[in-house]
C-alpha cells in the first residue's frame, strides 16, 4: 500500500478488505497491519482497537456504496408524480448497490450478523418520506420507518437470498436485467400505492 | 425413541432434532440413525440418503410450523373488510409461526443459505390473493407473488436480524407484544393500502 497516504486512511482500506474477505473474527489485527503497511499498535493508536476499526470501516462502506440513492433522496418531491419517479429510481439504485456490493453484505449479515449501518441512507430516506408526509403527497397514517424496513427487507433479501438460490435463471434480480425491472416495478408499485395519500 | 413407531417416522423426529440443533453438514447419518435406535444404512433405505430425508423434514416443518396462517386464508374473502381483517390476522399468525420456529428458521437461513419451502403455505397465499384479485378486491397491477415475498421478507427479517440486534428493547416484536402488535398494523396497512382495489 501506499506509504504516502495517512496512516488512518491505509488501515481502514486495509481492514475493508479483510474484514470483506475473512469476516470480523478472521481478520487479525496483525494481518490489517501488515497490509496497510504498519505496526500492529498503530491499529491500537488510531481507532482504539480491532472493533473501533471495524466500526469505521462499516461507516465508511455504508456512505460510499449507497451515496448514489441517498442523493436522489436529497431534495423532497414537489408532486406526486415527481414522489413516483424519485421513489422508483431509489429503489432501483438501492438494489443495485447491493448487488455492487454483495460479497460485503452477505460477510456481514449472513456471517457476522449484523446490519449495514447505512446511517446517512437511512437518515436520508426518513428525511424525504417525512416531508413528503408533511406535505400530504403520503396518507397520514403512514409509518415512514416501516417504508423504510419493507424496502430494505425487499432488496436486501433478494440479494442475499433469493437470487443465489433462484432456481429458474430467469428469476434471477442480479443476473438477468429484465427480470430485474420487472421485479422492481411490480414491487415498487405495491409500496408506492400503498403509502401514497 | 419409542421403536413401536414407524421407521421413517422416528427417522424424520431424529434428523428435525439434529438438523436444527447443528445444521445439514453437522448432523451425521450415524447420529440420527442412533438416534431413531435403527442402523446407520436405514436412511438409506427410507429415504434415499441424507439429502432427501433432510428435504423431507423441511416439507414436515413448513406444513406443520406453517398450519395456522395456511388454515386463515383458505377460504376466500367476501369483501374488503374481510380481505383486510383476514390480511391482518394471517401476518400476524406468520410472524407468530416465525418467532415459535426462529431457532429452526436461522440454522436454515442463515447457516445453511437455504430457504424453509413452505410449499402448501406460499401455495395457499397465492390462491387466496389470486381469488382476491378475480374478485376485484386487489388492483389489476398487483403482482400476487411479490405480496407474498414482501411479506416474507419482512417478518422473516424482522425475527432472524432485527429483534435480535434491536438496542432498544422496547423496540423488539419477539419479546414485547405491545410493539409487535403496533409493528404489524403498520406493516399491514402499507400492504393493504398498496394492493387493495
Amino acid at each position: 500500500m501506499d506509504a504516502q497516504r495517512p496512516a488512518p486512511q491505509r488501515l481502514l482500506e486495509a481492514g475493508e478488505r479483510l474484514f470483506a474477505e475473512k469476516g470480523f473474527k478472521g481478520a487479525s489485527v496483525r494481518e490489517i497491519a501488515r497490509l496497510a503497511g504498519l505496526a500492529p499498535n498503530m491499529i491500537n493508536h488510531h481507532f482504539g482497537g480491532k472493533q473501533a476499526l471495524y466500526d469505521a470501516v462499516l461507516e465508511k462502506f455504508s456512505k460510499n456504496a449507497f451515496a448514489v440513492p441517498t442523493r436522489i433522496l436529497a431534495d423532497p418531491a414537489a408532486s406526486a408524480t415527481e414522489f413516483r419517479v424519485k421513489f422508483e429510481l431509489f429503489m432501483a439504485e438501492t438494489l443495485q448497490a447491493f448487488i455492487d456490493h454483495r460479497q460485503v453484505f452477505q460477510i456481514l449479515t449472513k456471517h457476522e450478523g449484523k446490519f449495514i449501518p447505512l446511517t446517512e441512507f437511512r437518515a436520508g430516506v426518513i428525511a424525504f418520506l417525512s416531508q413528503a408526509k408533511t406535505d400530504g403527497l403520503l396518507r397520514p397514517a403512514v409509518d415512514v420507518a416501516m417504508v423504510l424496513g419493507l424496502v430494505l427487507d425487499r432488496l436486501g433479501n433478494q440479494v442475499l437470498y433469493a437470487a443465489q438460490l433462484a432456481e429458474d435463471a430467469k428469476e434471477n434480480v442480479v443476473t438477468n436485467p429484465d427480470y430485474r425491472a420487472r421485479w422492481l416495478k411490480a414491487n415498487a408499485d405495491i409500496l408506492v400505492a400503498g403509502i401514497a395519500a
